[in-house]
């Protein structure tokens, strides 16, 4: 019945055979349930974690993504500089639009009529003098607001700074106003309109959801508890759930990051994927080893008056910068991905047998009587030679 | 010539030990067929699925990109508000210019010569009043355009609202004219210019293939027939290629993705690795549960008359944003993804083994023949003792 | 002692039952080596490239970031238009803020005091006429810059073109000045304040390092070599670093990526995870099959005049705009991948075996008797059915 052969005498025959491992099953109930607890652990990892927890078994795909802010609001200043006046959408929000981003004026310092003309530097700059000749014609400083003319001029009463050339009057180097100008911010409301794509399983979403209806966005504010699936959010709320006080962060402006996160199983309904919103200051407001803290940047608007002559507003304006970040994982059933994780368990589970060998042949007591039975040897050692028979 | 011994006697032994499993070989039709045919079908699946289209022994490099675009042309509009009016780039482009993406102004609501002053709400707003009792001083409420001042003022012959402290006067609130004001907006062009680097690989390429000649880009229009590699794309025909009408389009706004695919495989000529253009509308068209339709933001030029008072003109701008998209991977041999997918193969031809294993044991008519050879027992179980020799 | 049974008599022994693969153990100093050999080349693979380079034991995560830049400088420009004149940041930065990138203008050419009236066509577009018979009515071309009247007007002395309602003045349709009109723009420095953060780990970092203090901060620019922890960088450093001409590339402008690479070993201590700056040009500035070289765009300034008629004045803008591009992956040690990679490890271990007994069964000379000890053989062929016992 059984014959020992020449190895594959002929193609043909070669084709048709089939080789399998020998294997030694010992019967015992230490190795026995050693071998069995391994192999569940093996299996427990395989099915809780890659399976359950990871998803092994399906193909995923991130998330591309197109997002609109459009925000609402009015905000009402009273300064000696600018009177009453009223701040809406088209002067708070600048740029007017962006693509992932939106900035709201919070506070500034604004300086009126400036012009290009000459006038003393700022005393915060350093550039004292006592005369002409501790100024330098045509310095141009990183610290300095222009260009030096040369002169030594009287800044106040009795402080004298060099001269130059700017944008004068300049700005005055202070603090931002506290509390800020434009605290009204903090109920202006923004509604983000997020639409996604998985392209992999072409899946488009929008974080308007089919059962919101239009009379309800029309008057509905965000709540992770009573409206959470409303899209539109008020500055302060997005400010209080990322453990900050707005009114605090107005005074010098900052960054805050708003996370919407797309986690979905599509295996699922679709109705089951809906968006997630969380939000984080990004900037560092730590005051210590800082420069520049907050967020803020200067631009100006450009008038001509009578002589046709180039005036501007320069505005120093603080606020908070909205980053909408979009990011997210969908996960499908697909036959490969599943095909590669039965594998990889399988292989893992082949090293239970590696294991078990290792603890049968070194620390069972029967080790020697296991071991004749798996073991055969040839000898191939010179120096051994005569005890082959 | 065969000899059982101790286990590895002296470490120097164990050295030159080299431990083969012990293989059975079943020459049968059935289970050779049947072996083969696994195999078979494994190794269509590593060679045609993971190297063929998966690309298995190429490292992969996701790509980096820079983009900078340049609109051309010009509309022209006759109103009663602005008379006859020429629109260029520097005026229907805003902001001047992004990173990743531009906006087209296309249709406008246009409200000339605002001051911070008083006047009546919009009626739209439902602040409505028949005497100042139904106004409150200082109510900042979302809905409204300004700040109240507690009055109640004929907002027309026969309706009256609170007055407030705003931007005077107020935007209509209607909708935006059909057809939209720009709509030649559809016969602009944008030159897109796309560079692009694998850092892996220290590959760059761009848009303007090697052979587009200087002249030829002057004049070209994209086309994906005839002009497939002409960077210079008409606005209307990339709307169109996303199966929207421009005109409707451009009543509301939009957003558009231009979708810049550069998939490489870099073991073939770097010639053979150009871009691909699709384009697709990205936000929400469907006018059910949806606010804001379109795309649309304000903004504001500001002017000084003559007596210093600020005016601006308020403009509610609509118009379609395009997002340029660029994304791509690229593949080049590399020894060790090569290694990884052979070895992870041979792993799976061990699975052969283990499927035809159960058929050869539970199947087969000879099977306790095959079972016998294939394995040998050791017991060691107490209630089995007197069953052992 | 050891016995041959039926399979698996009760599911209960099958519980206890432990199967291991029958071994062959050949000692031979040649297949011992090359097993050896076989095993450290693989081993070597997995601990060096596996473990060290690639760091196989750890988790890893990409960067999420925020950036924010500050722009400082000023410059000076002496021209007959403009006469005497400052730029500052409100002037040069345009748009005043971004979400990642920022654009500094070097050099422009501006159009003064445009209106919306009529003038004739610029002689670069081609619309020479000697007859109005040459112009056509409502013709809006993208080489043009109007709505031609249907008139032919004398451009110069000698030459007619089309007549055209545009903003007129037309802008001069000419190369940009040399040398650059912001050439001082080299020396403006930029703050670039960078946070990330590694979610899977809740790791938070700034490109601000603790050992930074404010007043090193106040004075410091960027050097590789002397101040390579300074977060503020002098615009030349950084195209020179590009290998790039300042004052040429700022003549056309262009693209500059700044590039912010964070990648973190997690295991060691948080100080050593630094930004490591590189800087690199983005755009082509090869002349060859190119349009439109460099980087500018085309933005106004609008004014009322006395008569409340709009002005504008057309900046034809040049300049280089910087990319702040964060990437980077940390790594923190994690027991999955870790056992994930040593199970991969141990497969190819197993391709070592399949390796050797190729070579031990058909190169040694000694294969017969290694071929007859590890192979036994079932035969079922019926041609072969007499040679069974």
């Amino acid at each position: 019945m059984m014959k020992q052969r020449s190895f594959c005498t002929s193609l043909w025959q070669c084709y048709f055979e089939y080789s399998t491992p020998k294997i030694l099953v010992i019967r015992s109930f230490k190795v026995g349930t050693l071998n069995r607890f391994t192999q569940a652990l093996v299996i427990a990892y395989i099915i809780g974690y890659v399976c359950v927890l990871k998803k092994g078994y399906q193909d995923t795909d991130t998330v591309l993504s197109s997002v609109t802010t459009k925000v609402k609001g009015i905000a009402l200043t009273n300064t000696s500089d600018l009177g009453l006046r009223i701040w809406d959408v088209a002067d708070y929000v600048i740029p007017p639009q962006e693509e992932n981003s939106f900035f709201v004026l919070t506070n500034l310092i604004i300086t009126l009529n400036q012009t290009q003309s000459r006038c003393p530097e700022s005393n915060s700059t350093g550039f004292y003098c006592t005369s002409d000749r501790d100024c330098r014609v045509g310095l141009r400083d990183t610290r300095g607001n222009g260009v030096q003319t040369g002169k030594c001029v009287n800044y106040s009463a009795d402080v004298k700074t060099c001269e130059v050339w700017a944008w004068c009057p300049l700005e005055m180097d202070a603090e931002p106003p506290v509390p800020p100008m434009l605290g009204d911010a903090e109920n202006f409301t923004v509604l983000i309109k997020n639409s996604i794509r998985y392209p992999k399983f072409n899946f488009n979403k929008r974080n308007i959801l089919p059962h919101v209806n239009t009379s309800y966005l029309e008057h509905c504010v965000f709540n992770r508890i009573t409206d959470p699936d409303c899209p539109i959010f008020r500055l302060k709320d997005m400010v209080t759930e990322a453990e900050e006080d707005f009114q605090t962060m107005a005074v010098h402006g900052g960054v805050m990051g708003v996370q919407i996160s797309w986690e979905c199983n599509l295996d699922m309904p679709s109705s089951w994927c809906v968006p997630k919103y969380t939000f984080r200051r990004l900037d560092n407001k730590d005051p210590v080893n800082n420069v520049a803290p907050g967020y803020n940047f200067r631009f100006a608007k450009y008038y001509k008056n009578g002589d046709n002559q180039e005036t501007r507003t320069l505005i120093k304006g603080f606020g908070i910068r909205f980053d909408v970040m979009v990011f997210g994982q969908a996960g499908k059933f697909n036959i490969v991905p599943t095909l590669v994780n039965i594998g990889a368990g399988l292989a893992l589970l082949g090293l239970v047998t590696v294991v078990c060998d290792w603890i049968v042949l070194t620390c069972m007591t029967k080790k020697n009587l296991y071991m004749e039975q798996k073991y055969s040897y040839v000898d191939d050692f010179q120096l051994l030679s005569s005890e082959t028979p």
